[in-house]
């Protein structure tokens, strides 16, 4: 179970770092910069969380394996470039994969390390959410966890499944399956159909 | 006294997370993303603060006080928002209070946790101030705390006092009105008559 | 040995301070906002550092040590800033200084706090980057450290010296001398001389 639980967050954090390396393309950073990039927007969620449960030092600081995998996304993004951008819309794409996959496992390490429900469907939210505010607000963005389609409401039902299955102890993998397939799901239906919550009514006339 | 703390707490939180959702309903944020920056504005100071004097997992991130009263705040600034919009400058005067409030009550936190003062007077400042930080850099713009009228100043106010009350070993209650009424009063005043403090001379005439 | 980093500590806390206050200026923020964004520029990434590898309070804010430097600095840049904006360039050469003082030194505090050469390796960086990073999000810009001839490289180069130096079991202080030199060497030259790393090819005709 340990394993696949790492497996699923190298498989994220991979992903993550190539929607973070495609923003750095794209707002044209050099490749240092790309780097960079890569490793904030795939570990800054899981860092966040760890700090706020007191895992010090962050396990993503910890070893090579994640400056390793991170550098490793950068460099296809930065000289595959073109063949990346050729698959659509491929940011929100790998956003909805590192979403789902950040999630899920962000919450699983909030209820391993003892916090209650509220507290690891937070935390489960934040690990997902963290790496795509923080990759947006390095490139002065208003992240696009407020504005875009069922963003995080998706990385909150995927950590909630978990919480869910952990508190009626359901069997691990189903519940691993069923959540991740549920963020990643809702993300991709809402970009997919321009799914989105409502906007206040009364600002809609300016 | 502790109860009174949790109150004024409770409060803070409640009048900064309509700040945060104020802005978010002014930036035309869908219904999550309003949430979310309800909950960031009136959390983050109190996380950095936690997260500093080392007290983890954050106050609220734990149980669902904090989670419930945002989101009330938050569903209120939303489907009512031409009633706060018509008060006067809404965002700004609960921003107010809740400075005074969260400067007060971080800096009696720090002190509880053992800080020294000067510590615990920019921990104080922090909790006022890291709120609005937070929420302005979500929305992409610079933190109203460096540009508007005697902002961090009048945190700066709030938390000394109830520093230096805890020197002298003042009696808490007249402590806490006095420090809460100066940082808000302040601010208010500052905001009322345009009180501001000098730019730097030899840029004026650029 | 001790002293010697702590003298060197301060010296960068005050030239990064510097370099936040002629930010502040700049943007023509008032007085207090000044003083907040030297403290911000000057301490962000040894508090970054700190909190990651749990050891807090962090140092910058225990004591009037930092407080003190950074208000010097701020009220200096703020009344004489026309002396110092004659200065060619003296936000980039003082932030180059801060850069180099401040990945030596994290590096070497990463390796006291018992992490491993890649730990140390990133929080070095991360000490050296981390303020001007928090900085320029501050003035919602987008930091310079993404953007700039080999910034966060230098500051990497410099602690990779540290944390060879300190595996190899060199001696000390020519370690230092290198390392800082190595670091503040290559911003200069690549302020100097305009040396860059590669943008992505396939965006150049955008």
């Amino acid at each position: 179970m340990n394993l696949f639980l790492t497996v699923l967050d190298y498989a994220g954090t991979f992903v993550f770092a190539i929607s973070g390396a495609t923003v750095g393309v794209r707002h044209r950073l050099d490749l240092f910069g790309v780097l960079v990039l890569s490793f904030a927007a795939a570990v800054s969620g899981g860092i966040i969380r760890d700090v706020l449960i007191g895992a010090t030092p962050p396990s993503a600081l910890v070893g090579w394996h994640y400056v390793g995998i991170t550098c490793l996304a950068g460099l296809l993004t930065f000289f595959r470039c073109e063949d990346i951008e050729r698959l659509r819309n491929p940011v929100q794409l790998f956003d909805a994969v590192g979403l789902a996959l950040f999630a899920v496992t962000g919450a699983s390490k909030a209820l391993a390390f003892g916090l209650g429900p509220v507290s690891a469907t937070l935390l489960g939210m934040l690990s997902g959410i963290g790496g795509g505010i923080v990759r947006d607000i390095l490139v002065a963005q208003t992240p696009v966890v407020l504005r875009s389609e069922l963003y995080a409401v998706a990385a909150l039902a995927g950590a909630s499944v978990i919480v869910i299955g952990k508190q009626f102890s359901l069997p691990e993998l189903p519940v691993l399956v069923v959540s991740t397939s549920l963020c990643f799901g809702l993300r991709f239906m809402a970009i997919r159909y321009g799914w989105r919550l409502p906007i206040a009514a009364g600002r809609d006339d300016q």
